[in-house]
C-alpha cells in the first residue's frame, strides 16, 4: 500500500530550507519517510509518481469559510457592508435548502481541490450536505452548524449541533472534524455563549466564532456591555474552551493578551477584511505575542475566491506596506500560517502540515516550470510572492491521489457547474 | 488578412457590461468590427479562432516597471529598503552586461505575455537590448533608458538617451515607443532635470520618473528644495512636458492639484509599495481629482512577479481596506486602470485598451471554464476578485496571434530558463 513520490523539490515545513531533489513514501494516509536525493529503499511500492520540475509541500489549510457562499459570488461587489448583507446576502442564503447548500459546497470544494488547499473550515447551516460533500470529494474539514442565538432559532441551533457532532465528529477516517460554531457575540446574546460553552464541554468540540470584525461591532459590544468583544467572552467563559476567533480586525493590545493567555488560535482573514472596508489585523503584534495565527479566506462573497495562495502573498505584503515595515511578516511565516500553523489554528493533530515521518499524508505538488519561478534564487519567496495556486497539480489527501494532473478524482466538474446555474436560476429568480 | 474571433464573451471595456457572446474581426493591426452574437459578414477570413469558454479583453498595460530586474527575484526579501537596496540589488546591477539585460528582459517578456500584458514600460539601462527583445517577441512596449544626474554619468545618461530615442521611437511597426527617464528627484538635480527638460522639447518626447516613493524621499526634499518632490518638478517645469509618474505614495492634496493641473499621469504600484514598506497611494483621492492613473507592477525585486491580474486585484482591495471604505475603487476601475487608462497613462493612442472599430488589436483570451467563475453572476467581479492570470491562453498583439493556447510562439522558453541560469551562475557567484 505505499506510494514514492520521486524527484520532487522538496518544502517540507519543518524548518525554513528545501531539498532541491527528495522523496517521500507514503503509507496508508502517513508519510513513512522523507528524504533528500533517490529513494534507495527496498519496499515495495505499489504506485509512484515522478514529481520532476514540481514542488512537493503541505497541503494548504483554510481556516475560516461559509463554503456554499461561492453561490454569492459576484453577485454583489463594491457596497457598503450593511446594504450588502442584508438587502443581497441573507435574502439569498434566506432561500438555500440543504440541496442548494450541497452543489453549493462541491463547487466550493472542487476550487479548493483545484488550488492546493487540502483542508477547509466550515460555518454555515444545513451541515450534513456539507459533511456528505466531503466525505465523497475526499478533502479534510473542520465544520460547525453556525449559531444564531435568538429565540427559537438559538434552541434549533444547539439542537442541531448537538446532532451534527454526534453524526460527524471523526467520520470519513478522521477527514471531518467537527467544531461548534456560534456566530458572534452580536448573534449570540452571553447568557446563549455560556450554553454554548456547556455544549462544547458536553461535546468535548472546540468552538469557532466570529469576533470584533468591524470597529462598529465593537462600538456596539461596549456600548451595551461595557468592554471589548474579546473582554465579553472571556467574562463568559468562552475561552475555557478552545477556540478559533475569525477576523479579530479591530482589537486592543490588551486583548491580544487575553488571546495568548487562553491560546486563543485566530483565523486571519486579510483580503475578506480588505474588500468589506473592515480593515487590516494586527496580525503582526498577535505573532509577537505567540498567538497562533492561520489564514483563512472567509466566504467567496467577500473575496471572491478560496485561493489560499493569495491570501499567503496578502498576509506577507498587507502588514509590510501598512505598517511600512518591509520585514513585517516573512514569506516563510505566511507559509507557516497557512500550512502547520493553519493546522493548529483548527485543532487538527501535531503534525499536520508538515511532510515528515508520522504526519497525515496531505500534500500538494507544484509545475516548478513557470517563468516567475525563475530564476532560482529562492523556493519560499517564489512560492509566496510569485506563484499562483493555478499551478497546484496534484494533490493527496489523507495518503489518497484526489487531484491528478490538475484534474480532480472524486468530482464530475462540468456536471457540478451544470447543477450549480440551475441552483443559480432559481435562487436568484 | 482578416482574422474572425468567434464565441467569445466579450468586455470591450467601452462600457460597464459585457456580451456573453459575441465576434472580432482583425484586419492588419487593428480591429475592424466587434459584434454581438455571430459574425454575418461576408468577408473572407485568413483565420478564425474559435473562442467558446473564452473571454475577450484588452491586453493589459502595465505602467511601470524594470524587466530585466527578474534576475532579482527572489534574491533579497524581507529586508529593510536600504539594506535591500545597497547590499542587494546595486552590487549585482552594477555587473550586468547588456547580454544579461537582453536575457533577464526576454524572461520577463516571457513572464507578461503567458499573463496577459500586451504593453509594459521600462526604465533600466543598456536598453538596446530591452528594445531588440520587444522588437523580436511581438510586444508593445514604451522605453527609456534610466538617468541619473551625477556628474559624468549625467552626461552619459543624456547621450544615450538621445540615440536610445532616435534609434527607437516608432520601431517595430509603432510597438516600440520611447519615453525619457530621468530616475528620481533625489538622483537628478534640478539644474539636470531642466536639461532633461529642454531634450524631451527637442525630442518631442514624454517623460517618466519616480515621484514620492516613500515618506523619507519627501522628508529629503523638504530639508533640501523646501518643497515637496511634486512641487519641485513643478518649479523646473517638468510638468510642462506630459509626465509620467511613478509611486506618488506620499503626496499630499495641494500635490495631487499639481498635479491633475499639469494632467501627469500616475503609475500606481501597489503590491511593490506594499512589499517595500513604503506605503499606500492615496490613489482615491488621485481618481476623485481626474488624475489618470494606471497600474504598474515595478520590477520583480519587489514583486515578486509581473502579474497585472494582482495588480488589478490589489488596486480593488488595498483602498477598501485602509480607507474603511467598501466601495472606494469599483472592480470595472480596476480593470479600466489595468487597459484603458493605463493606456493613456503612458501616453498611447485613445482607443488602445478598448475593444472597438478601429482600435489596435492588443487583446487576450482568458479561460473562463474555471471553478471561480461560477456561478455567472458578474463577469467583471470574477475578473477582478476571483480569476488569475494563468486563465489566459491567447495574447494578440498588434494583430498578431503571440501566445496560443498558451504557448508564445516568439520565444523559446526551455532555451530562456537555460541562458538566465547562465547569466545568474555567473552573476551571483
Amino acid at each position: 500500500m505505499a506510494t514514492l513520490i520521486k524527484n520532487a523539490t522538496i518544502l517540507t515545513m519543518t524548518e525554513e530550507s528545501w531539498m532541491d531533489k527528495g522523496y517521500i513514501v507514503l503509507e496508508d494516509n502517513r508519510i513513512q519517510e522523507v528524504g533528500s536525493g533517490d529513494y534507495t529503499g527496498t519496499q515495495p511500492m505499489e504506485k509512484e509518481i515522478d514529481a520532476s520540475g514540481k514542488v512537493a509541500m503541505p497541503g494548504l489549510v483554510n481556516t475560516h469559510g461559509h463554503a456554499a457562499m461561492v453561490l454569492l459570488r459576484g453577485y454583489a461587489d463594491d457596497l457598503p457592508l450593511m446594504e450588502w448583507l442584508q438587502t443581497k446576502c441573507w435574502p439569498i442564503e434566506d432561500k438555500m435548502t440543504e440541496e442548494d447548500i450541497y452543489w453549493g459546497t462541491q463547487l466550493a470544494i472542487l476550487e479548493m481541490l483545484k488550488t492546493g488547499t487540502t483542508c477547509f473550515t466550515d460555518m454555515y447551516f444545513h451541515m450534513d450536505a456539507v459533511a456528505r460533500s466531503v466525505e465523497e470529494t475526499g478533502i479534510r474539514a473542520v465544520l460547525s452548524r453556525g449559531m444564531i442565538g435568538f429565540p427559537q432559532k438559538g434552541e434549533q441551533a444547539i439542537a442541531e449541533s448537538r446532532a451534527f457532532v454526534k453524526k460527524w465528529n471523526g467520520a470519513a477516517n478522521g477527514r471531518i472534524r467537527t467544531l461548534l460554531g456560534p456566530h458572534a457575540p452580536y448573534t449570540c446574546p452571553p447568557d446563549y455563549l455560556k450554553r454554548v460553552v456547556e455544549l462544547s464541554e458536553e461535546l468535548n468540540v472546540p468552538l469557532q466564532i466570529h469576533l470584533s470584525e468591524t470597529s462598529g461591532e465593537v462600538e456596539g459590544c461596549m456600548a451595551e456591555h461595557g468592554c471589548t468583544p474579546i473582554q465579553l467572552m472571556e467574562r463568559v467563559d468562552l475561552f475555557q474552551r478552545p477556540t478559533l476567533a475569525a477576523h479579530c480586525v479591530h482589537v486592543t493590545d490588551e486583548d491580544i493578551d487575553i488571546m495568548a493567555r487562553y491560546d486563543v488560535r485566530v483565523a486571519h482573514n486579510p483580503d475578506s477584511n480588505l474588500k468589506l472596508g473592515s480593515g487590516v489585523a494586527p496580525a503582526v503584534k498577535m505573532l509577537q505575542k505567540g498567538v497562533t495565527v492561520g489564514l483563512g479566506t472567509d466566504g467567496a462573497a467577500s473575496n471572491n475566491n478560496l485561493d489560499m495562495f493569495e491570501e499567503m502573498r496578502q498576509a506577507a505584503m498587507i502588514h509590510k506596506g501598512v505598517g511600512l515595515d518591509p520585514i513585517a511578516v516573512s514569506a516563510f511565516k505566511a507559509l507557516q500560517m497557512a500550512t502547520v500553523d493553519g493546522a493548529r489554528a483548527v485543532f487538527l493533530e501535531e503534525k499536520l502540515g508538515t511532510l515528515q515521518a508520522g504526519a497525515i499524508a496531505d500534500l500538494i505538488l507544484i509545475d516548478y516550470n513557470r517563468p516567475y519561478y525563475y530564476p532560482r534564487h529562492n523556493l519560499i519567496a517564489h512560492l509566496v510572492y510569485a506563484g499562483q495556486s493555478g499551478d497546484v497539480t496534484d494533490v493527496i489527501i489523507d495518503g489518497k491521489l484526489v487531484v491528478e494532473n490538475r484534474k480532480v478524482l472524486t468530482m464530475d466538474e462540468e456536471k457540478i457547474y451544470r447543477e450549480v446555474e440551475t441552483v443559480c436560476n432559481r435562487l436568484f429568480s
